[in-house]
């Protein structure tokens, strides 16, 4: 299925806006969603026309049959396997994060180069040298791997597992990953997004 | 100066790339700096005609100049005040990377409701309850909040925050935060971006 990626990140944030309710048998108009998150009805509505769902005119969408189908349109059917490479503070932070949230991701694998942690759970996650990564990826087939290495690490640690046939980085670090076309990057840089804040805010102080 | 959100976060890059080189009287051409963060040169050249920046035709733009220029729009003069609000890991870590970071965002507080962390310095910050976030946020004039609390506390500490007068928020909780029309809000959703990225892999994975 075609999506573009801005609806699948809503479809992400619909169904975990709405899987906080307790939603059996119930349902739920576009307009009713559309506040909930700050978008318009009529986005809602193509959003979920995009992946086959229409409303009912006079009850809206049932719920549960509204998370299912995000489900089986996002998820993977056997979840994707995913290794945090970086174990340093925000490596075991993100780690603790994901495994609290309720998700069918796997981390099945952390990575890190010193060696008090090689061989250690940390979080409940076995954490490997990064000199493994080739082999711990094919093992284990890990699909996403989560980048906390510090800025120096970040292109060595990526080309290496690039070559291991990662197929998606979540990248932390402050710096530009170069990736080919069949691996899927997504910057998650917190220094850019606090300076567009700044931005922001810097220009209506002068208003 | 009224800019896209888009094109502040790719100055906030190109100030980034650029710094990491050794640029004393150094020039860079569009499609060079293109080059290094998978841009086209047009749209640099339009970013940088944006904030008035116009290349030598034979040399390209001076280095200097340009990371100057950038910083003159979009930092500051006096840099914004920070708070991590919430300092259980995620928190901590952050707190740790951008102090890490050369930016010239100073955190200034930490907020938590830890009382085991009340009046104590993480990672050279000092924590406060987060009962004292009005009187905090005005006394040591906060802008910006990074918001790292647990999900079931989000909305009420927002709250707090928008009502003490902050004017922006780097939201990590998976929590759908409303904000009004004066405060700028800033998602960082990691579950969204990993969803995001297995639903990707998986349609690849089909062809």
């Amino acid at each position: 299925m075609k999506l573009p990626a801005t609806t699948v990140a809503r479809l992400s944030k619909y169904r975990r806006m709405l899987g906080s309710f307790n939603y059996e048998n119930t349902y739920i108009f576009s307009h009713n969603l559309a506040k909930l998150l700050n978008l318009t009805p009529e986005q809602v509505r193509r959003d979920l026309m995009l992946i086959g769902l229409t409303g009912n005119h006079r009850k809206g969408y049932n719920i549960k049959e509204l998370i299912e189908l995000i489900g089986k349109t996002i998820d993977s059917e056997m979840g994707h396997n995913v290794a945090i490479v970086g174990m340093g503070n925000l490596g075991v932070a993100i780690t603790a994060f994901i495994r609290r949230a309720k998700t069918n991701l796997n981390i099945v694998a952390a990575f890190d180069i010193d060696s008090e942690k090689i061989g250690r759970k940390v979080e409940d996650v076995t954490c490997y040298h990064v000199n493994d990564i080739t082999d711990i990826v094919k093992n284990l087939n890990i699909s996403i791997a989560v980048l906390t290495v510090p800025p120096g690490e970040a292109i060595d640690v990526a080309t290496l597992l690039i070559n291991s046939g990662i197929k998606g980085i979540l990248n932390f670090t402050s710096v530009h990953i170069d990736v080919p076309s069949h691996v899927y990057l997504k910057d998650s840089n917190i220094i850019t997004s606090l300076e567009e804040i700044g931005f922001f805010i810097k220009e209506w102080d002068k208003k």
